[in-house]
């Protein structure tokens, strides 16, 4: 998970002999493309084609489907441009510059600040950083945190918003063997889902785009993968990875298994329910899957005796050199603070997480409220995701039009109303003034039944009035939101701080680090874009060893074994054309590329640049990564570029978007 | 939920003219049938023939089925007795007598003693009580606690254990609709499966059996429910329901939701493995719902608000009085005995409910090292479970050669520790004994690849072999089970001995409510003999009006409006003969009876002491019955009789039970 500004050039000419040149890697970097909604994809046409998972548009093809065309259930094809669908509140970004600011972000922060003071200095001077430049480049400017505190890199990004959708397969092939088979490996997914950029409602035209390979892969090939991994904790000190196994990870698959049992029980009902939920129940299922994993993971006395090896070593190293006597300190400062975050995180979970509120309307008016108090103050103290520098993809986000339904806000709000007593005890004062002397499923449907914020209209009279406007505006939803505002607040405020007592021991570590273990480390994975590598390989599991390559037959075997129950069934087109396939054309293959969670559509790309596959999962064996690198088993899973587009010609026929895939200039 | 001992008479007579005789009562009193795998049933023939639930008859279909015959999934019947298929450890018990034995009970406990040798003289005189019993009279003799402590009654059973499958229909109608429909209404499920009870190795013959309705019930007749509801919470103390509400009921939803999304995982994975985990996913999908249910109930301001006013009527009632003055006290009692209750509850389920070792390999493990230590003790000192007269039930479970699968044993056990480290936390000495080093994963594989408990003669030669066989045996689970023994036993004792307390507390309570409330109450269901009364009714919902009864035509229909979608699909059978069918026999209806679950399969019977329906659910209504008595909306759901009769008849062809059910005397 190399960062674009500091590559692994020795390794890889050394493992490799693969020169990373600068031209090479600026083509990668500015062909690759962040989805906000939490993935990754690429460009791979000139006119503003992108390729990413089904798994990761299936959020858009949610919000444009409706219950009489289910483009996210059956697949959709526009045969022109003036088919395509507008995602509704989509935002991709294309990173174009990365400008380290850590100094001049450590400047703002005086040695004798409280944690406190720090906070609100850093938050301050990153607001400023992030303005000064999208005012001059008029690009969306990031301050991120790197090294969990250890450096701060600004990131500068060309924003698309008019983003349309092209293509997607039935979602029973792109997610093929459903969860039973998420996370696992051999599999047979199309799991692929292809957008269009438009600027000024015309394609974009793209400089940097991949070419379509259609030799891809073979046994032992050098891939890369350029995406943006969402979070990992490799860095992490022992006591926060005790937390993690602790209490973090429990609480949170608590949760999932109590919204999967929830959104399975509602689907069941009926096929239109079972719509409305879909998207949000396979994140539920996929996040629970990981979730189990990265548990087993740290459950697992091997991996913990490795951390806790590696932080003795750290810690020893750095006690035994002058200059980083201070450093010392670092880990208990880590643990002290990760007592307190620990301390506070239900009631931060629960009010500022929203766990309490799992609604959508209760988040358009938990926002509108903010916006309405943080908006007018100076831009360096507004909460982060109110600064300037966000206010387009804030208000993107705030008057999407995506549908919201009633019965399912009522459900999944009286169900966090439940989980709020369970959590705070049925007397907590602030639980009975959210009550209001009803049961949660009584209050839920008056909440959801009384606001008005469903209307986006309203929303937008809101934010532009402002303050006098939302107090004014008697809606119980916001009323509900002022309710808890204060006490949300509160905690956030004890984990930000305790945050901040984090980073700062972190970064005293991080310069350890760098004089210990030496530079050649990446920081933890913040959701900006980073470069893996690996190789296409087979790996041994209970004895057996297993090939990189699936085939297309593999695919029809695998229904036959499992008799076309769902999810193993096929679409009917499948079936259909099964006769027009090669068979032996590889689907999807393996690599030990370096990946996880948020690298979902990443373009696999060979040393020629040329895109040969597109990551859409990781096996079993690779939840671990979160915490520690293998690649002994570990294995990232990618569809092949060769089944992609055999897929494209003989079944679904789309010779439009084919031509244009493999258009050579 | 009347007493057979203590019927409404007076109610019947005056609501409904109904005059409830003695022989009417023991003949619906013998006629009933306990499964003691948990569920109700009747005996419907001379010759044994025994009417269930299917869902009662899961368990049972479950153990008799393998890959290659899946009777729970695609139904049974024998055409022949001797193809009837013995149940491997069936207990079904018939009740013959009830005594009242309070005072003995009472008189053995001394006034001035502590909550431990209280608990310890009860246990023994009960234990001395049900000895005496059996070895005056040979049958199963259980010592019931009644009004939590108010009373004490022996119940004497007639016990069969010789149980043989007579037919099933398939599951997909027996529980149509699945868990989407279950607690709901209209329904349409076959949910019958008939048994025969023998003796010597040849149909038992009966005295006391249900004649067959083919009149069946027209709304607003007047019918009685003879079963076992398992367990109301109706006289608890507020402490005690604010401990439910607050505690008791999230931590159960916590554990099922988890084994809700586990079971559901590996179920996907194949159908074989669907197989494997049916009958326990259903009961615990049915839990989930039942508890959702029970906890909206408790959730519900004016459920608790009725329940708090009660109290304090009942409190000031009993302070007015002079002899009652010593009773005020009784509810602080009970708050303080709740709380230590609450503080041990988390060890006690773990170790002594078995949360931490959700294994059947591990309880047999544990119960042969118990089994070991118990049995050389006077039998009035012994663990409940292991005195004299419960032996024979033991060993029929102890004993049973039902299929255990290592797959699914590893899997819950490995999900199981993992929740035992969640909950105790990493670093705690006995998790970390109990791990051993290891990752939950491999410790579960270890613990079910190394034990050999799985055979049922090793399991025989260690309880014959006892102490030093048991000891000798070097197995790693008995070894596992010896290891947290003590604590398990600390902790129950905790327990146990605050019951106690709760006990004495409320046996004070009763006496003052007897007084101020008068005796017109029953106790609090406790999975014996209780006999309902209600009337066929329809009830409102939403602004509509649900009849009573459904029809056959409803079941075609439900299946059209989902599209023939699983659970919504009808078996093949179904389809070929929809035009046999009567469709206008009704086939479900609802009544105001007071049920719970334990009621599942308990006969409904007509004035006339004929067999009319039978219970298999209640509506989301009823799930608040737990707490407190309403006819506004509860309802309980039954097969009717006409229904069953028609099914046999055109649908399965099943001429000669037919035959046996409607034979004439």
């Amino acid at each position: 998970m190399w960062l674009f500004n500091d590559p692994p050039r020795k390794q890889l000419q050394e493992r490799y002999n693969f020169d990373a040149t600068d031209a090479w890697l600026e083509h990668v970097q500015k062909s690759s493309v962040r989805f906000n909604s939490g993935g990754s994809g690429s460009f791979v046409s000139e006119d503003g084609l992108i390729l990413s998972n089904h798994h990761v548009g299936a959020d858009t093809l949610q919000k444009v489907s409706t219950k009489e065309s289910d483009y996210l259930k059956l697949g959709f094809y526009a045969r022109t441009l003036a088919e395509e669908i507008k995602a509704p509140d989509l935002e991709l970004n294309v990173l174009i510059s990365i400008e380290d600011v850590t100094a001049r972000v450590n400047a703002a922060v005086k040695p004798s600040a409280s944690d406190e003071e720090a906070f609100k200095a850093r938050r301050s001077v990153m607001a400023e950083i992030e303005k000064e430049s999208k005012d001059k480049t008029g690009l969306r400017s990031d301050v991120v945190t790197l090294y969990q505190g250890g450096k701060y890199h600004l990131y500068r990004f060309k924003r698309y918003t008019d983003v349309r959708v092209v293509f997607a397969p039935e979602q029973q092939i792109a997610f093929y063997g459903g969860d039973p088979d998420n996370f696992e490996y051999p599999r047979y997914d199309l799991d692929v889902c292809f957008f269009r950029a438009y600027e000024d409602g015309k394609p974009a035209k793209i400089q940097h785009y991949l070419k379509w390979s259609e030799a891809g892969t073979k046994d032992g090939d050098l891939v890369f993968v350029s995406g943006h991994p969402g979070r990992t904790s490799r860095l992490l000190a022992m006591s926060e990875l005790e937390y993690t196994r602790d209490y973090r990870l429990p609480k949170t698959m608590e949760r999932l298994n109590r919204l999967e049992v929830l959104l399975m029980s509602y689907s069941g009902r009926s096929q239109e329910n079972a719509r409305r939920a879909k998207d949000e129940l396979f994140g539920v299922q996929n996040s629970r899957k990981a979730n189990v994993g990265r548990l087993a993971g740290l459950l697992d006395p091997a991996v913990m005796a490795k951390k806790a090896a590696d932080e003795k070593k750290l810690r020893e190293g750095a006690a035994s050199r002058d200059e980083f006597k201070d450093v010392v300190g670092a880990w208990d400062r880590i643990a002290a603070a990760q007592k307190l975050i620990a301390e506070n995180a239900r009631a931060y979970n629960l009010l500022e997480g929203g766990a309490a509120f799992h609604s959508e309307l209760f988040g358009i008016a938990h926002t509108l409220l903010r916006a309405a108090d943080e908006r007018p103050k100076p831009n360096g103290e507004r909460l982060r995701e109110f600064v300037e520098s966000s206010r387009d993809s804030l208000e993107l986000g705030l008057f999407s039009d995506k549908p919201i339904y009633d019965d399912l806000e009522e459900l999944l709000l009286s169900d966090s109303l439940t989980y709020f007593v369970a959590e705070m005890g049925a007397s907590h004062e602030l639980v009975q003034k959210v009550l209001a002397g009803k049961s949660p499923r009584a209050r839920a449907t008056e909440l959801v039944k009384g606001t008005k914020v469903k209307d986006v209209s309203f929303r937008k009279k809101l934010y532009e009035g402002g303050k006098s406007a939302v107090d004014g505006a008697n809606d119980p939803m916001i009323a509900l939101a002022r309710l808890i505002d204060s006490d949300a607040r509160a905690a956030r405020k004890i984990i930000e701080n305790q945050g901040e007592a984090k980073q700062q021991a972190h970064a005293a570590i991080a310069k350890a680090r760098f004089a210990v273990v030496g530079t050649s480390t990446y920081p933890d994975a913040t959701f900006t874009l980073r470069l893996a590598f690996g190789t296409v390989k087979s790996y041994e599991e209970s004895g057996k060893q297993i090939p990189p390559h699936t085939i297309f037959s593999g695919l029809y075997e695998r229904a036959k074994e499992q008799e076309n129950r769902p999810p193993f069934d096929l679409p009917k087109i499948w079936l259909d054309r099964k006769s027009k396939l090669d068979l032996k054309t590889p689907f999807n293959f393996v690599s030990t590329a370096d990946i996880i969670g948020g690298n979902s559509g990443s373009p696999v790309i060979d040393r020629k640049g040329e895109f040969v596959g597109i990551i859409f999962d990781g096996n079993i064996q690779s939840l671990v990564l979160d915490f520690i690198y293998t690649d002994d088993q570990a294995r990232a899973v990618s569809v092949d570029s060769r089944g992609i587009i055999e897929a494209l010609r003989k079944v679904y026929r789309t010779d439009k978007l084919v031509a244009e895939l493999t258009k050579r200039r």
